[in-house]
């Protein structure tokens, strides 16, 4: 699409550094009483009142993080948000505000932007966040976006990486894999493409899959449900890298170890009949996939009956001590030792 | 030295992304009561209790803002920071927090990270600011970093870039052009370089001006400066991408004019004497050159006995009526209307 010449396209710099700002930040408005100031000024003004802030910034680069050639710009938008709202949801926290930097290589006419932001707008409107700074430059080569989030959080509601105590449930929202089966589906299609462009690929199979990858949901519901049900959580976490790294996460934080069962993973039926296919192991995909940003928590075994019969949560395990190491207990009742498998944008590349 | 083959080096894929940002965060201490939480959560966890709180962030491409041929990765480091505090400084907050995400190619080893860390640590230890978090990743292509940093003030303190009044004096910390200069020296060096890699550059003459452009010092001191004179100004922008870039934005966003005086703008002799060697006039380099990181605000004329003598300040000017635009009365006491021709990173590239 970015490559049809038939369209008449605005370059970048025509409209200079801060036309473009303008251009792309005046459909934004501000929700929140704490965004005291937003874009304009050298800095945003924030108003947390007596409550603790949580920032978080994440970085997304073509050919590292995305793929343009099957990641469409209002997607790739939406998505950057989300990575970062998750961050700030795994701490128990409400985001508030984003501040959305971006290098472009002048490959990209404005639309191409416009379509990014169209992406970021939908995020702040469905999220209630308010976008409140950025920087926008060239590159020399692809496109990039580095996204800070920040939210807030009273002091006692935080849920740090590092509570969680042994005989604790592991709980996971959600369902693990798809949005790892759906990247899959997508290189695949794209090779197939590459042979023979007029093939029209069936993707019937795959919607929720790709759905997951292409736009994935933070899980900003999670927060008021665990309130609700009077369950705080000793210690959380999203799961962008895989839930085996993310677990480590948890036990190296909290010095403990864990077990989890293979017959507990909770596996959204495409992701079976996917792996299938593809002659993939579900556990594997589900342990290492990644990017599915669900949120993975741990609560004192007390508060089993509260969760265990939520639809939008899984027991998956409890924690152990902290020399009995991360376990996985297979179906076939033999353990195996975990590894952190997650995604690693430095050894991918 | 990057490019030496004689040392051994560490490839950032052996150490994958977690060994590397423990590595390159182990040395970072916490200063701030204000940082609940730093490195190593989902979010990072700031208590600004009854304060305000700045956010703002920047972004610095290999290519695009920096060269390194002759930026040393050290000087890169503290520069990435210094460019935002220096935001946070132009709000009067004090800066305390930063997060720092980078990308980087599979060219770079380990101790090229460790340089560069290396000089944004100095730059937290010198400016008394926490890292609290980032992103590390890989790059397809050169090194980026982007930078987020975030400060909190006293309602009653922040200064906007809106509050400009008709006869407001205009003021100036330190001098102008400097940095430009300094990079149009290294440029010139480097084509030499390329022409004769044995010629010994003697770059004695322009000390200042290579130290501005590679280690600029944000203007920590302004604040506190201006609070001893009792004098709070009524608008303020910091000069990242020159004088008359700036003074748009303040008279823009303050709907007012202003008049600024050629035999008022603050040179250092080196940029006098460089300027000339260059064939470059120095007024349109102090206007319009770029990266000195000094404070651009305006103050009531009432204060004109308290700013006048100070070895800090130059007043260059006046605030007028919207209608009568940007002007720049020269030595000759002609009338030039200004233009925003400050540095514009897409339309230089």
């Amino acid at each position: 699409m970015l490559e049809d010449k038939n369209q008449s396209k605005t370059s970048l710099a025509e409209l200079g550094e801060f036309g473009l700002i303008n251009h792309i930040t005046k459909y934004f408005k501000v929700e929140h009483k704490s965004t005291v100031k937003a874009v304009g000024d050298d800095a945003a003004v924030l108003d947390a009142s007596e409550l603790q802030t949580l920032v978080t910034t994440d970085l997304l680069i073509e050919g590292v993080h995305f793929d343009l050639s099957y990641m469409p710009l209002k997607h790739l938008g939406y998505k950057a948000v989300m990575v970062n709202l998750s961050d700030v949801y795994a701490m128990n926290g409400k985001a508030e505000q984003i501040t959305v930097s971006i290098a472009v290589s002048n490959r990209f006419p404005l639309e191409a932007i416009e379509e990014l932001y169209a992406g970021i707008q939908l995020a702040c409107d469905t999220y209630k966040v308010d976008l409140v700074g950025g920087d926008t430059t060239s590159s020399t080569k692809g496109m990039l976006i580095s996204v800070t989030a920040i939210g807030k959080a009273d002091k006692e509601d935080i849920v740090y990486r590092s509570g969680a105590k042994e005989t604790d449930l592991i709980v996971v929202s959600g369902d693990l894999g798809a949005a790892y089966l759906g990247l899959q589906v997508l290189e695949r299609e794209k090779q197939v493409f590459k042979v023979d462009p007029n093939n029209q690929p069936d993707l019937d199979n795959y919607t929720y899959l790709i759905e997951r990858q292409l736009k994935p949901e933070a899980r900003k519901d999670i927060s008021g449900l665990l309130k609700e049900l009077e369950v705080k959580p000793t210690s959380m976490i999203d799961i962008s890298d895989g839930l085996s790294s993310e677990l480590f996460h948890i036990c190296t934080q909290s010095k403990v170890g864990c077990k989890i069962y293979e017959d507990k993973l909770p596996l959204d039926p495409q992701v079976i009949s996917t792996c299938e296919e593809f002659e993939l192991d579900s556990t594997m995909v589900a342990l290492s996939g990644g990017e599915d940003y669900e949120l993975l928590f741990t609560v004192p075994i007390s508060d089993f009956d509260k969760v265990k019969a939520n639809p939008n949560f899984s027991i998956i395990g409890h924690i152990t001590a902290e020399n009995q190491g991360l376990q996985l207990i297979t179906r076939a009742n033999q353990e195996i030792e975990l590894k952190a498998q997650g995604w690693n944008g430095l050894k991918n590349n």
